[in-house]
């Protein structure tokens, strides 16, 4: 009889053979993700994400792709046809900080019972604009603020939270400069219409 | 009888008023974005993004709310629920630079006819796990290509890639530090079920 055990709705025996077998073979901790982006008019576009590379294999799980729309805001001069990018950005912040909330909490035996976060961001939109040169473009402040129930104390909780905001993948990649490299070229990848 | 001029699906008239407002009182130009998340069960979650503070006052725009929902496919102990928190981030990255790219080209007279792009990021994930800990959470690298096709030079477009990648708010984000505060606390925003 095979009796799976889970923590947090994850499955422990398969998470302790994944930290196993990446601490045994560091390279297949080396993931590679992907996106393919069309534009379609205005500040709207769409993405389609599927394959990934990942514990040394292209992976084939998904069978259909996830496709989302990016829009702006009329004041932004769009048709609200989608959410707009810096919003999908704290969509990413906000799950990247719970999984790893999660997952850390799971490997110290610590059952949560819910969580549930709001983030507040702020852009001063002369940097986009160009209107000041002075201004960044980007995010100045990222708050995020976190209820998380669960069976352990107030100090373990405060533990976790600042362990998942310096190991969310999501958290790290705004928290630190990041290389990110724009080229022309051709693109191989197939997008949605 | 009016006209509506617009170039790359923009209004040109709004373009031309929101810059010339902004730039008489940059007040206008102070946004605040948000997103409220609820965890799921395991790497699954979900948020709600609906309402902004922009251009002096709370955007009233959005009807209904946008919902996004993270996942993690199996080999990161998911089910597929949804993409995963560092896909959606290059969805953001993707959807900014492209937005960027059609503001400051229609500001340049630039038409543009097509643009699609694919993005590649590398993460190792010894640094999600705590395996390794000279080896960052976040994103290494990543890789945007562009193929853009529009009524001008290719050093025209050089030019204006390099600069949307200047001024795009969620590359700027990405290749910046940005401070991120997490804390616990109560949540007052409504967010999906």
């Amino acid at each position: 009889m095979n009796t799976i055990t889970t923590c947090n709705g994850l499955n422990l025996q398969q998470m302790t053979e994944t930290v196993n077998a990446l601490s045994a073979d560091p390279s297949l901790a080396q993931f590679r993700f992907r996106a393919c982006n069309r534009w379609i008019n205005g500040g709207a576009n769409r993405s389609t994400i599927k394959g990934f590379y990942g514990a040394g294999v292209e992976d084939t799980s998904r069978t259909k792709p996830f496709v989302f729309t990016n829009g702006e805001p009329p004041v932004l001069l769009g048709n609200n046809e989608g959410a707009n990018p810096v919003e999908f950005l704290l969509h990413a912040l906000a799950g990247c900080v719970t999984t790893t909330t999660v997952l850390h909490a799971t490997a110290r035996g610590i059952t949560i019972n819910s969580i549930e976060t709001e983030l507040e961001g702020d852009i001063d939109l002369q940097g986009l604009l160009d209107l000041d040169p002075d201004v960044y473009a980007g995010y100045r402040n990222i708050r995020i603020r976190m209820d998380i129930k669960a069976d352990c104390s107030d100090r373990e909780l405060d533990d976790l939270l600042a362990f998942a905001r310096e190991h969310s993948p999501v958290c790290n990649t705004v928290c630190r400069p990041v290389n990110v490299v724009v080229e022309r070229g051709e693109v191989t990848q197939v997008s949605a219409a």
